[in-house]
């Protein structure tokens, strides 16, 4: 089969016209400013597990909005509970009854939570917990994984232009997985720990992906449990994406407060601090608000999303398609002399190219499989979701068999994305 | 006519379940905590200019969901337009062209507005706001109003538990309208002068609102003309309320920035931050990004809401209204023997009691007042929506003239509110 070239007139005119009013044409984590050049910045329709961009292409889509998509886009249940909510009312002067039930539910289904407080943003979440952290220890050291990303508020942003210092003072590092790594930055802390966050698995862009080490989750546990620092599970990417709980009951570890967005109202918008009783005391004492937090069809969306979640095998579909497709892209690229490296959890998944230091053939293998209608992400990771089917993973299967064919055939005039480029020198220069 | 004791079984019930699985039972600017006890905390469902708590009673709301009810709750063509869009796609793995058209829209309508970026939170908003200016500026140092509300991060929150002294490093004060207090501050900044910081009138809870001296709007901008500094109106709870434009167009003073949320999509969740070319390069440097941030639902939403602010009357009528709810609450107040403080503009007015330094007195005015079927607040500014008629002014004089005579006769047992006493308390503490 031949690839044809898709029309892209409408998302250029887009693109122009946003150049004008918006600095840099786009910003944030949906910019295309690091992807390959025929990657569109704007569509108009999402379906199940579809999206069409702006001039019409449709592609399967496994970015799922970077996460908010769990159960297809569009689901008719969820959306027809926020259709119905929003004519009774949104934002109001208080909160509706809605926000007690879906705390309760998240209660009820995260095994470490005991109390709930909602907002909008990841960001949000992340915030309130180390604020929280503090308020309850009255400590000042917040230890995070190098290289993990907690959100875009000063004190974690990954490119802090316009951040001062000062904003990050008592952010401190360490390595993802090693324990003496996190223990010398415990000792460093001294009688100064507030907490631990940690990533559900280390799932930071352009890197491979990493399994928890059940043995680093338990000492981090410890260390929190013996000089009185709050354990903080950041699951607003993986939440209900790995078990129907907080992700760390996969390595038997509770954490005292853990931050939930993204995709447990499948999109609409609402995030979550969820905390134990050892820290109910400092997160009631922190002031934390927002213009649309207490809206009530977010609330209703989730109530319905948590609902299908409990009641479908979304999970063990989404586990057992993602591993058709992982052992798939192994034989297919194979076939064709390459070597993936496919890692993080099969539903989740992160794929890279070895011996591809820039990227340039994940992101020539990327633009092929957009040209047969396939949406991959050449450096962060992907997600299922659970309107994906067999026949949609036996296509990405076929498209891909032809996309590793083009890149093979193209290999030795390929050129690496400047602006890759200038990240990377920028990463080394950090190092 | 004599008033009836409104139900709340259902609201106590509620109260009792959040008390469980939310700390302090609920947060934020929502929180009933510091209202008269017999305030609902809960709302079932907001039509037109009433809400309905959980018990079913109706009030007329003079709070509008503390801004974004602008049009009136369920505005039919407005959730129309969100309805359509929700089916189409809401959070997809880009912006879809909404995201353009709004950017446009409010560029049009905002004189010094070049460009646009969309965000959740008024807090995203004014954060980005001094992120970008320290980025454009390579300073430091913000001026804030003291008293001023610019959201709940660390750096602006108003009851900074939780947070550490160094993530408000370089945020130093000056007093609103106080050209003199402006001048010292900016001389004490030196050359680290990043953002002066203004509200679009004086709209501190607790204490009377104050119109902006255009002298002291004008003098903002020579400093930061003369510095390089940038000046920021955070017109997040009063834009399109006072002109259809940035609210200093009004004592004729363009800001290089403007923050806007709560009610520019009627009360769908979306935030901006706006600004002119001097500091597009800033904007264009810093990383600010969030799940749902690039939804087409909240700009479908808003670009529908910005073509009836620019077709109907909907200010003019909110002015009229205003005006006439005001004189007829001063005459009802001073046939009963009291004497009100409403300042602020009238579509945003606030009412504080003379003589009453411990709210007692509005805090029972606003209990009687809820009885006849009127939610007013004492001591946060109010809003008017464009659902609102002259029988519901009429409709709240009545009820007015029937709260002041039930305070009067009740005058000399009130008790003031605990909460507000220790808070009363810690803000005399503080200065």
């Amino acid at each position: 089969m031949t690839a044809t070239l898709l029309s892209n007139a409408a998302d250029q005119s887009l693109r122009a016209r946003a150049a004008k009013v918006v600095p840099n044409g786009m910003y944030g984590h949906e910019s295309t400013i690091l992807l390959p050049a025929s990657y569109p910045q704007f569509f108009q329709r999402a379906e199940g597990a579809h999206i069409w961009d702006a001039d019409g292409n449709r592609y399967l889509d496994f970015m799922c909005a970077y996460g908010p998509n769990l159960l297809g886009y569009n689901n008719r249940r969820v959306n027809d509970v926020a259709t119905a909510q929003l004519a009774l009312g949104d934002t109001m002067t208080g909160p509706s009854p809605h926000f007690v039930e879906l705390a309760e539910a998240l209660v009820g289904m995260v095994s470490h939570a005991d109390w709930a407080m909602f907002c909008k943003n990841g960001t949000d979440a992340t915030t309130m917990a180390m604020t929280a952290a503090r308020a309850q220890t009255g400590k000042r050291r917040i230890l995070v994984a190098d290289g993990a990303y907690h959100g875009a508020a000063p004190w974690c942003t990954p490119i802090p232009f316009g951040v001062v210092p000062e904003e990050r003072a008592f952010i401190a590092k360490y390595h993802y997985n090693d324990i003496a790594s996190l223990e010398a930055a415990v000792a460093e802390a001294g009688d100064d720990l507030a907490a631990i966050f940690a990533a559900p698995f280390k799932h930071d862009a352009f890197v491979d992906q990493l399994l928890p080490d059940p043995a680093y989750a338990r000492r981090a546990r410890e260390l929190c449990d013996q000089t009185g620092a709050m354990l903080i599970v950041d699951d607003v990417r993986a939440g209900f994406r790995l078990i129907r709980d907080c992700s760390w009951e996969l390595v038997g570890v509770r954490p005292d407060m853990s931050c939930w967005g993204k995709s447990f109202a499948n999109g609409h918008p609402i995030s979550a601090l969820l905390g134990n009783d050892r820290c109910r005391m400092g997160a009631s004492q922190i002031y934390a608000t927002g213009s649309f937090w207490f809206a009530a069809v977010p609330m209703a969306a989730g109530i319905e999303t948590l609902k299908i979640l409990r009641e479908s095998d979304y999970l063990e579909q989404s586990i057992r398609l993602g591993t058709v497709w992982r052992d798939g892209l192994d034989r297919a690229a194979r076939d064709h002399g390459f070597v993936l490296r496919q890692t993080g959890p099969v539903q989740m998944p992160q794929i890279l190219f070895e011996d591809d230091p820039d990227f340039r053939v994940g992101f020539a293998w990327g633009e092929a499989m957009l040209q047969r209608g396939v949406y991959v992400h050449p450096w962060h990771n992907m997600f299922f979701c659970a309107a994906m089917t067999e026949a949609d993973i036996a296509f990405t299967l076929d498209a891909a068999d032809y996309a590793f064919g083009a890149v093979r055939a193209q290999l030795g005039s390929l050129e690496p994305h400047p602006v890759v480029m200038m990240m990377l020198g920028a990463m080394a220069g950090e190092h």
